[in-house]
């Protein structure tokens, strides 16, 4: 296994250098606490519990796996234990309300949090992190009532939450859900259904488990506008706060799956369980939708955390692994082979891993400035310029970061050559536990059609012009750099045909409805490509500053230029292929019918 | 699990419409056994060993796994029985000489079963194919004797055999292989060392197994030229032809791996054990490469597998599972969704995986019939050529087909959504089963080295102007019909554009070797679509002279139409970014200090 050291370095580039977090903070009165000496006390303490707890835990979850038993699901060995520290620690009260026990930081600092954990251990960190989902919804469409039941146990760490949307006929598709919802002469809700897919639906971290379940109500509207949403939990809160009578609710059974071993995926029945209404009846959707931002970046942060992961091991094992001499001659003539990070395709590899890594972070943090300002900002104009902004990079950060972080798995295997495949080198279990980010959360597909069915085409561009604006702003402002004229010049040209292109699809899309979903997942991942080449090459602006005054690190900052031209040399290219894709139209992909597809197979 | 069908329709297309098999073998003496009602009855026969009894054991291999005991390796329940029932049906002779037992079939039909067999049940197929490679290894260079001695039980399938290259100092480089042979007085050599990743390397499906080891004398030089071959049996052969005495040589212990768990991956010690050279002494690495052709061919046919596989159950999934309507309006109005096979983007990566599972057949089969005129054919100048074409195809036909069957077997899994990570759909196991051909049998990384350093650099372009020759005279035939029109034009083009890329990237090499390595992957993964492109081009071709004639399958014919069609306008503009990258050259890989990498991280 790789040992995991938190990337703090990194981090603070990103955040401080980059996205000016510490003037973010200053900026939102509701941000003021998360001063430059907190946020580091907070990445110091939590690296030290990720690389010493967390991380050794890592394959002792892939290996042991959770167990089902009558009595309840038996987690990994150590996992109960580590989530006793991590409510020790305070670490689940982050970014909640003081009023319910939080420390009221921003929900951004939650996020660094959960890079941290998530590299260490993916599959644990999920467990707090639906917990996190169901916190936010009670907090956001909550009664008063609701969150004085529930928020205080479920900040504390004392009890965990769930999100229970997919039924077995019904994923992508929620209007087709059927679990039923039978009002109570006390006011509650009788829940009866199967739930599939529910992450940390049973286990053994916490004394209950608040299930935040989708339902119908009996009158309820066919399809989308008839989904309503309930807090169900384990156990029914009691008079004082605590455990009350069991509900009717039980894990049928787990999910085998290719990875993350260590997080429960549990098949819920629920029969006839009670629950509460939260929200407006019929409009389950709209609420689950207000804070789905914030759990699609939650998602990117997997793509993320799995390419660092990548990172680390693959760039270990490169410059240990002896094996062959450089083309140009040996470079360690004293050692029987050349250390093989020497040869150009494996620097390749892990400068494709690296401007990932460090690419997707700069993207996910700059979102994340976002969702803070959108949830604590007065300044409305702010607010709705933020939310435009974050409703536009919201599913590319998904979509395109854990599209990146599993290329930079299966990159991370490659380095390793047969080695990679074999366990114990910590390389397979990180890309198997990476394929789940491309599914889970609404598959790249579905991102894909969220993104230029409903943000940028029925808005007409506004959210892309959202961003190309700050892309254009960043051009404008360096174009006369010529430092930077080798990033600056390919970006602004990059930044202009991507309103071309959407426009052109726009057009083509008033014709046949179908040419959104064929152009849909190239677009996407064009925009991925054309987001981290404004933020490399707004850090290459920041590192060539650097530089020139002279900073004491000039290394650390010319390995972000060197990251830089790669990124355009190197990865950037690939827009070119996704251009071509997209002006292909819908006509090669419909001409097939349904019944040709078999034939030969 | 999805059912496996044997994919004979679209294996006939491409040997007896595409590649005039039937009169290839009528064409080789040596292959004029191999009838059309012999090679029909053979694929029959296979394809229904294959569906009936090894498809059904693919997950019992995954779940079970190979379990080590003192004495001995044990596979999974029911791997021994297919084993007995494929040896009784004399499946391990089919391409070996008669004079010890073969049916004296040609080795590309031997090609065919390895396909359907791989699709059924990877890691089962890896036991025979290992064995196969030993008989090959014996056939070209072992002795009379030898021959006499090994051969008779392990064409019959009584005994399997293994290749032992690897060591754990030594993978890529074979010059750093430490295991040694001390010549004994009676002619015999004892081995001494370790190897690991032997896979069937120890197993209880035959009484004896026959291991090839690569091993060094005590004067040998240093490097690759200092190895040599060895025979070394678990058990040495009795003076009756036998069993004798167990040999000191033993598997230390299995890998756990993150697929093929079906197929035992053995360390392998060496403690003095009783061996025979074969061949030359220090010329073993020679001798191996006599057949590597075949042997990389046959990894090739695993990514064909995994593609052919997710194509089978992505398709079933698609066309049964209903989720959303399709954006032009409902085509399944009396369901409650339309099936997803309506959807845009699930056709698209329907037909990436159909575009790569048939065209990488044809490139495949194509490559066989190579391996057949390179071994059976008696005119020097059609040997010589096809030499000269199999030198060049078969790292592409390696590299590319297993880089785009794992991505296939992905896509697999992206078109069952939240289902495709879950182990009882077997797409996730397809998947991780897929990812070990990207690495054993030399990475893409060594075999991009191989086409581009020593196939087409080391040549002058020799290699690549001789299948750049086929493409052109395939141009010029068809320049003026207008049908093909489509295909031909951005082939001839694309055929241009690759002799002067090659040429560029010569000239650049002149300057800096290490302009090799750095365009190596990007020159690989362009000539597989290159290749593909051809191949589809002439598929294509087929299809409308049988159109054209009106066949009674015409809906098989514009499926292959269609499918070309997408295979231009959605695959081929990946050549666009590779061409980019290659353009790139090394600077950006290389401007990076070692020390430089880690920074932040």
């Amino acid at each position: 296994m790789p040992e995991y050291h938190a990337p703090l370095r990194d981090l603070r580039f990103v955040r401080d250098e980059l996205l000016g977090y510490p003037q973010h903070y200053q900026s939102l009165p509701a941000c003021q606490d998360a001063t430059p000496d907190v946020v580091d006390a907070i990445l110091e303490q939590t690296a030290q519990f990720c690389e010493e707890v967390l991380a050794p835990l890592n394959r002792v979850g892939d290996l042991e796996g959770c167990t089902w038993t009558a009595e309840g699901v038996k987690t990994p060995s150590g996992f109960k234990e580590a989530y006793r520290q991590y409510v020790e620690l305070g670490m689940p009260s982050l970014a909640h309300e003081p009023e319910h026990g939080g420390q009221g930081l921003p929900e951004s600092l939650g996020l660094v949090v959960s890079e941290l954990v998530g590299e260490a251990n993916w599959a644990w960190g999920m467990y707090p992190g639906l917990a996190h989902g169901a916190m936010n919804t009670l907090s956001a469409h909550g009664s008063t009532e609701q969150q004085a039941t529930y928020l205080p146990r479920l900040v504390s760490g004392e009890w965990t939450g769930t999100m229970c949307l997919t039924e077995p006929q019904c994923g992508s598709d929620l209007g087709l859900l059927r679990t039923r919802a039978e009002p109570q002469a006390d006011g509650s809700y009788r829940i009866s259904g199967t739930k599939i897919f529910i992450s940390a639906g049973e286990h053994d971290l916490a004394e209950n488990i608040v299930h935040i379940v989708l339902a119908r109500l009996p009158d309820a509207p066919e399809g989308t506008k008839g989904i309503s949403l309930f807090i169900v939990p384990k156990f029914l809160p009691a008079a004082d706060g605590g455990l009350g009578q069991r509900n009717a609710l039980s894990c049928g059974s787990l999910e085998h799956k290719m990875g993350i071993h260590g997080n429960a995926t549990c098949v819920m029945n629920f029969d006839g369980a009670t629950g509460y209404l939260i929200g407006p009846a019929n409009e389950g959707l709209k609420c689950m939708f207000t804070f789905m931002n914030t759990a699609r970046i939650g998602t990117a942060l997997q793509g993320l955390a799995h390419a660092e992961v990548a990172f680390q091991g693959a760039l270990k094992y490169a410059r240990e692994r002896l094996q062959m001499r450089a083309l140009s001659g040996a470079k360690a003539p004293d050692k029987p082979a050349d250390p093989i990070i020497v040869h150009p395709d494996v620097r390749r590899m892990l400068l494709t891993i690296k401007a990932f890594a460090e690419g997707n972070r700069a993207l996910i943090y700059y979102a994340a400035k976002l969702v803070d300002v959108v949830r604590y900002s007065s300044d409305e104009a702010a607010k709705q310029e933020a939310d435009t902004l974050l409703a536009f990079l919201t599913p590319i950060a998904k979509a395109f970061a854990t599209e990146t972080g599993f290329e930079s798995a299966s990159l991370g295997m490659q380095v390793f050559g047969g080695h990679g495949y074999i366990a114990e080198w910590g390389m397979e279990q990180n890309a198997r536990d990476s394929r789940i980010a491309l599914l889970y959360e609404g598959t790249t597909g579905i991102q894909a059609l969220d993104l230029l069915g409903r943000k940028v085409l029925l808005t007409q561009g506004e959210t892309l012009k959202a961003f190309t604006r700050v892309v254009h702003r960043f051009c404008k402002a360096h174009e006369g750099d010529a430092q930077l004229a080798e990033f600056v010049a390919p970006l602004a040209q990059l930044n202009k045909e991507w309103g071309e292109l959407t426009l052109r699809i726009g057009m083509q899309a008033m014709q046949d409805r179908e040419e959104v979903g064929a152009a849909a997942v190239d677009y996407l991942m064009y925009s991925g490509y054309a987001c981290l080449a404004y933020f490399w090459a707004d850090m290459a602006r920041v590192a060539q500053e650097k530089l020139a005054a002279g900073s004491g690190e000039a290394a650390f900052y010319r390995a972000k230029l060197h990251t830089a031209r790669f990124y355009y040399q190197r990865i950037l290219p690939r827009t070119r292929s996704h251009v071509a894709c997209i002006q292909a139209g819908a006509a090669s992909l419909m001409a097939m019918a349904e019944e040709e597809f078999e034939l030969g197979h």
